[in-house]
This record gives C-alpha cells, structure tokens and sequence, in this order.
C-alpha cells in the first residue's frame, strides 16, 4: 500500500475546455506502479474546473464552452459580486456546477479510462491563469 | 487494509434516470467484509452519468429526466458537434454536469447511504448501451 | 495507514449557501495526524449539496443561491413529483447537478485546500432541516 501525492501546474490556462490528459500522464509516471488505485486530482481554484468528456472530436469542447456560457449569463441583473468583471460570478456558477475534483480508478499500472475519454481543465476566466492542481495517488503496487 | 476492483456492466440501459442501487449492491457483496472505507464508482462513458438522489417516488427521475431535457436543449443552433445525432452533444453536456463518478462512505460492513438516497445510472442517449462502471473499494477489513 | 470516521451534524440549515469550513475543521482535528491523505466528505440527503468555492465575499454565497434558483425553477408545469412542496423537486435536481461529496486532498496535517476555497453546505428547502455529513479520512500519519 502506498500514497503519492504532487502538485501539477497548467500555465497560461486559457478561457475553454482543455484536453490535459497528457500533461497529466507525463507527469504522473508514478501511476505505473500501482496494480489496484485511485488517482485524486484537485484543483485549488474557485472559478476554474476539471471534468472528463470527449477526447477526440475538438468541437465537444467548443460546444461545451458555449453551452455553459449561454446557461450560465454574464452580467446577470441579479448578480452582486461583480467588481472583478463580468467573467467572475459565471465563473464560480460554472465551477460549482462542474466541480473542482475527479477521481479516476487506477488498474494494472494504468488510468482506467474509457476509450473515448479524456480529463479537461476548464478555464473559466477571460485571462490565461496559472493553475494548480493537487494529484493525490493511492492503492497498491506492483 | 484492502483493496477490491472489478467491472459492473449494466445491459441495455434506456434513457433517462434509472435506480441501480440493488443492482450495484448484489455485485459488490464483499462491501460487507470492510468495517470502515470508500467506493468508488466510475462509469466509463461520456454519454451517460452517474448520481444520488431519491430511491422511493419515480417521478423524481422522471422529474430530473425533463428538467435536463429543458435546460440542455437538443438542436440547439450554436452546436457544432452534431454528427451522432441530436442526442449526443446534450449528452455530453449532461455528462459533465452531472458528473461521471460517485464515492459512497462504507460503514460496518454496509453502504452509509441516507434513507432515501439511491444510486442512478444517467442515460442520455436514445438508443441502449452497454455501460460500464469500475468499482473500486478501499478500506479496513473487519 | 489508517482511517478515521465520523458523522458530522449541521443544525438547523438555513435555505442558501452556507460557509462551514471551520466546522468542518472544528470537528476533524484528526486531519492534524496524516502527512498524505484524502478527507471525504458525503452528505446523507437528497436535497441538499456541498461544494467548494470562494470564501472570502458573501455575495458569491447569494449570488450562487440566486442563480440556482433562476435556473431550476420551482412549480415548472413539468413537475410530476410536487406533492412535498414548491421548493421539493427543484432541491433533488439542484442536489444532482451540485453534487453530493467532496474530497479534498490532505496535505502535511491541513487540508489542501486552495487560499480562495471554502466548503460550503448547500440547503435547498426552506424549511432548516438537520444535515447529516459522514467524513471519512484515509492516509498515512505522520
């Protein structure tokens, strides 16, 4: 039985949905070694998210992006927090909705994902942010 | 301290909200070996989604059925991923709103489910899919 | 290796968004003992949620619950299951698209959570109910 834990830093994260699956693999080389697990990934912000979707076809991303901006207004007549932009209280709606952490099974050395999907960082500030994310491993090696 | 992995396949789910707690039970018998642990459930799909909500009136899935329906419209003109059909881009945003995975707290041998929690399987697709869930169970054996 | 468990009782939940991360702390001094860990939280209810986000603004907390309720309306001539009230089914869809446990990663004794996050009970119907929470934490000790 072990743990493992690291942070991950996405710079310059910009406003959509991104495709991190790689990032993520490469630098968590770590996960090869467990034969039974659970990989935790947490970010540490309140106005971006991570989700797992489609990863092959660009436009699922775009389209979500567009999708939770239309549900999701700016500018919103109701809102009272708004003095740091028009793009913060959607962005801590989006967060909430979406959420800021994943867990996904590990098995025989590997991210027990299915075949069509991948993890995304969504970035929902209009600038490009530095983001944190906490990786947390747990489970038995080899 | 243990560890247990295997896959739950659910046949032919059909669309919309279906209650799967009995079902995800009578496949994971040695939750009555653990005293004190997690499971973690992950479905292996980006068209279908995982929750917890009311196990006793079905009026409640068929309730949350519409209302997804409402709030993430089919067609909707700004979609640009719409080659699978008008069911797919929705399903991909309900996807990522309800969340893939879910983590139960197991106690004395049992799920700690509240009275009236329940575990769905979310299908969002018109057509009935083979879905599958990995279970993962961590924790402390009596 | 260890584990640790316990529920944790909110009193008298009032309806909105509801900062409780020093309760949570209060009632978890265990978290001080691990040096890695996870601390899962899992609410016991149907309606109601918890989520992460800003601490700091109590606006974000009012404009959250303003824009939930815009979005999940209550009396949509849809409903089928109103039989508990107005505020009863939009409570179980805004418990499914919040989201019913959290885990946060635990980081040399804290809780790694980001400078900006807090965890926020959400309540969902108007009437203060009591909130069950079970808080499981796994990790290494120091």
């Amino acid at each position: 039985m072990d743990w493992f834990q690291k942070i991950i830093t996405i710079s310059d994260s910009k406003r959509g949905f991104l495709l991190i699956t790689n990032h993520i693999k490469d630098q968590l080389l770590e996960v090869s070694n467990f034969k039974i697990g659970m990989l935790h990934l947490f970010i540490k912000h309140t106005s971006a998210s991570l989700t797992i979707n489609e990863n092959a076809d660009p436009t699922v991303r775009q389209d979500l992006e567009t999708h939770f901006n239309q549900s999701v207004p700016e500018d919103a007549n109701y809102y009272k927090h708004t003095f740091e932009g028009s793009d913060d209280m959607p962005a801590h709606i989006k967060s909430t909705t979406i959420g800021n952490s994943l867990i996904i099974p590990i098995t025989k050395g590997s991210l027990n994902l299915g075949t069509w999907q991948g993890i995304y960082l969504c970035e929902h500030r209009n600038h490009p942010h530095t983001r944190n994310i906490v990786a947390t491993i747990n489970g038995i090696k080899f």
